[in-house]
């Protein structure tokens, strides 16, 4: 296992800096014959980009085309059972915005951690530890997708914001979730307070300022019996998923700290929603409701400023969120099949 | 990667059913060279024993001697850089207890899922879903805590209860944890209202009841640099690591989901305490601070009752914690060793 | 991917001295279902005994019972899908003979590289360098036997001695190599000269001389279409396979290096034996034909004549080799489950 | 582990078909530090390509530019501790003259395997089954390379044919090839026959004919102690990582299969030369010398004729088996860090 090695059987390599030459993904492990849908992909990446997703821009303006180019894998638009490449040049590598970041790190981030441990690094935007990485992951989560989409064609990934600095969806917006187009809300916040949510993160834009907020992920119709004991429950893999995209600090399965208060006899009577959809490290089958947090963005002081940055990564970091879903879903869906004769 | 296995570098693969003949672990990568300290492993195991780090009784009645047994790996009181096999005998199988469970699996366990999924389970006790099964996880992260011993000695793992169902630490009653004798409190809940904790417990167990809570662990004095990006995160495989213990469902690092509310501003200029000692994925060498959640035990049907087990689960699943804890830094030590020439 | 493991599907983690506790192996990956037959694993380490495949006594004088003692994995006669952890104790343990060993290594022989490489060895009878860490590997063939007798009946595994010392088959003893039974040949060397050479070996141990010679494992029937491009070709996993098996120095496939003097013209209008029933890193389903070859036996001087040495390893590595082979094959038949969807 | 994935530590995964849109590699794993050589990889990459490393043009005649482009993990002429991705292009794929092989598979060739294998496959020029696969090899190989120079600079791999077709190096031309450039041989066959070896390939190439060869790699100075017990001992990597290539049938160390013939006590007595440099598994520091045996190339029939293929593939295969054998002796260097503490 490698550093920037996700996953058992759909095994993904991902790779490149922020404004480096490209960034990619290999993933070796994918089954022959799966219909490669570029439209899948595309629409990923394009829901991965700033402002893209609604019609506001309260986002980082870094704008990339982000066209993504299969260089194997794939003939004939199915996938050949061999590794499959996926690159995306970097096209708006302001890196000049950056220079002065060189001896001044940002307080909070990455890039002096990364400076101390390696003894060398790519101080443009973050280098590796950038946002920008996770053009690999959408790219792959979106094939690991496509896999799913034939095998278990029910199974639906939907990711949402279910807070936002001050603001938390209330009980009757959350019912509400599966029905709504998230895609159609400015911070990915379905509710009718959408605007104030937005405009709240613009004006923390112009001061300097940033918030955390909690993603929230809900797949539907998963496969059952999907998860390995006892160290890759499908949890664990979840959580380690979750935790590796940047910014994030904490993971709740269904309830989650909530039923440290519930007593066994309630918690257990209870529906899916307080266990979440997993038992004993496995899918039942049922519903499975995950929450993320993420800390409050840090690049928020003056040397930064000048560099493009989300005043809240939540909303951008939802199609990450659910490309990394994908990703295990697909991963234990192939260990599954090997569970028994 | 298999199922039961567990690092990159210091790599356990764990064995064993709850009911079966013994339980083990086997470790690969542990370096030549560490002196083996037998007390170290025999206090480890002692301390995951049902009512043995206190003076009460208001866990789970199984009583094992655990006589862990090296079998390879180590000769004259040093490791050999070659595989460290420890098992321990199951002496105190009451099976009996289980058989009626065979057909009536137990609500919220999981024990229908992995018969399900397998085909076929070993239904005395769980299996190997059983929390017997952290046996293995103690004895590696004992020896993992061997090797941190000797590279890097300032290193302190220390992990508590700090809510048992309703009862929460107060603010200063947190701040004088690090003084602490935990295991001197019954239910390893650092506060002088333990023994109302303890007696909520005792009466959950006779009503058949159950709690949950939250774990935390604080690591002092880590080593620094620790965590492999992008993937392998040290939050991650963290996360990855306590979310494979049963009965988990929530994760946080630092102020985790309260960082949500936090503007950036506040979080940025706060202390280390807001982030966790954690940045971009890396130790930075100040303390890290986690916290776990736990669901309320399943075990609380008519069935069950006779099976001997927990009303809550946080105070055993301690000492666990702290070897997942161990085992990451180990881990993540021996990979540091190779981030540059 | 750590040193004591083996396999990307079937894993196998072997462990143990010689002259410590205890010798094992966990397997992790065998699916549920299994039909766990206790005489194939006995019989296996009975093959694995010296001198006891046949009536003669040509082998190192160690006697063990190898009474295997499976600790996991394994519930009412099948497997559980959870590791398979299986021991056997070492009981005869002379290490008395090994003692001046400690500062007089032998030449040639494993004990001195790795006490320089790790600083601290078990010098008793060559720690986890010597032979009888092979015991680990049978047992994990056996049930890597186990699984292909369900799933790919047909498939048998058969090898024996072609060559020893100076002895080789003639071209007709080899055409009746697979309608003998090998293990009644003293030296396990399929011909009417075995009496010959078990003399030669006879006359070689008394005077602290050896041979080398070459094993050969024949497949018959093996499931077609297992191996996986690039780099776990079936050929290269075979060869890491063997090559793992202390003393070899050589590998063959099919015609091996005598095809560089063949035509191509000749080569491919051949049958089979010339390929050896692998193409393009592929089983084709026939027959296949390898060749492993050994160096002489190293313990030839005086200070080791005392421990119990073969005058040539072939003829007890025969089984080690079929063991190794069914590993390969359960692990790339479980690996050709996800070849497709 | 993953298929197209080698290495435990300096981890690599090869992508790309021979007429798709490109070949390349992601290594995972190289420390930060390494200055990165972009000479080194040029020239690798050009002495892999069809008759450039000597006069004369008795190869397949496929004339690609193979410009390397380095997406990631370098800056400033540095390593930087993150994944290294590096591509090459596919620009001359005369995918036409292959049209008429996807009805009409190659005997004796890869094709129709990996078809019946994934159900699906590139049938243009054999996809990942060609040998222009290997550029990703040469490419991951000329990084390894730049590691070991500066880590171990004495250490040099030299790789040449020893035999091709009926020709053989005679043994005063053996003693000699330390001191030869092998590039300056049409055939990589140093000795003064190699124009005569040269001839014989061409009048194969013209009759649609074909040899296999023997290559023996040559490992001065090799760092000592790499290798790990058990399953991966330098000599089982070395021969998965050559068995690995496409056309390999055997493999060597040192005598190989002749010791099969020599007394023990004249082998050990022996020098280097016999036990090849590794001992118990493990490089005691000496040379290491290592043969592998190709069958002749199997594109002799009608239909591939007008494809280019080589006569015999052991001259192009050097830099490839080179590059493999830097790529295991980085991956036991870095592995190696962690042998004690």
């Amino acid at each position: 296992m490698s550093a920037s090695q996700f996953g058992s059987r759909f095994v993904i390599t991902s790779f490149g800096e922020s404004h480096g030459t490209a960034l990619g993904v290999v993933i070796d492990g994918c089954p022959a014959g799966v219909r490669f849908d570029s439209e899948i992909l595309k629409k990923e990446l394009e829901r991965r980009r700033p402002g893209h997703h609604g019609s506001g821009q309260i986002v980082s303006g870094r704008q990339e085309a982000d066209a993504p180019e299969v260089l194997s894998g794939v003939f004939e638009e199915k996938t050949l059972g061999t590794p499959i490449a996926i690159i995306v040049r970097n096209q708006d590598a302001r890196s000049q915005d950056y220079k002065e970041i060189k001896n001044s790190p940002r307080a909070g981030h990455a890039d002096d951690m990364w400076r101390n441990k390696f003894g060398h690094s790519d101080h443009r935007g973050g280098g590796r530890s950038s946002g920008r990485e996770t053009v690999s992951r959408v790219m792959a989560g979106a094939v690991a997708q496509m896999l799913l989409k034939e095998t278990s064609p029910k199974t639906r990934v939907m990711g949402y914001a279910s807070q936002i600095g001050p603001f938390s969806l209330t009980p009757d917006e959350r019912v509400q979730v599966p029905s709504k187009n998230i895609d159609s809300f400015q911070a990915r916040f379905p509710s009718n307070r959408d605007v104030e949510v937005a405009e709240l993160l613009k004006s923390a834009q112009e001061s300097g300022d940033s918030y955390g907020g909690v993603a929230e992920i809900l797949i539907e119709n998963p496969p059952a019996y999907l998860g390995q004991p006892v160290f890759h429950k499908l949890k664990s893999d979840l959580a380690q998923a979750f935790l590796s995209v940047g910014a994030t600090n904490g993971f709740e399965l269904g309830l989650g700290f909530e039923s440290a208060e519930v007593k066994g006899t309630e918690f257990h009577q209870g529906t899916q929603e307080a266990y979440g959809g997993i038992r004993g490290g496995i899918s039942t089958g049922e519903s499975i409701l995950l929450k993320v947090s993420f800390k409050p963005t840090s690049s928020i002081l003056d040397v930064a400023k000048k560099g493009r940055h989300d005043p809240c990564i939540v909303t951008r970091a939802i199609p990450v969120l659910e490309a990394m879903t994908w990703l295990v879903l697909a991963d234990h869906w192939l260990w599954s099949k090997t569970d028994r004769i």
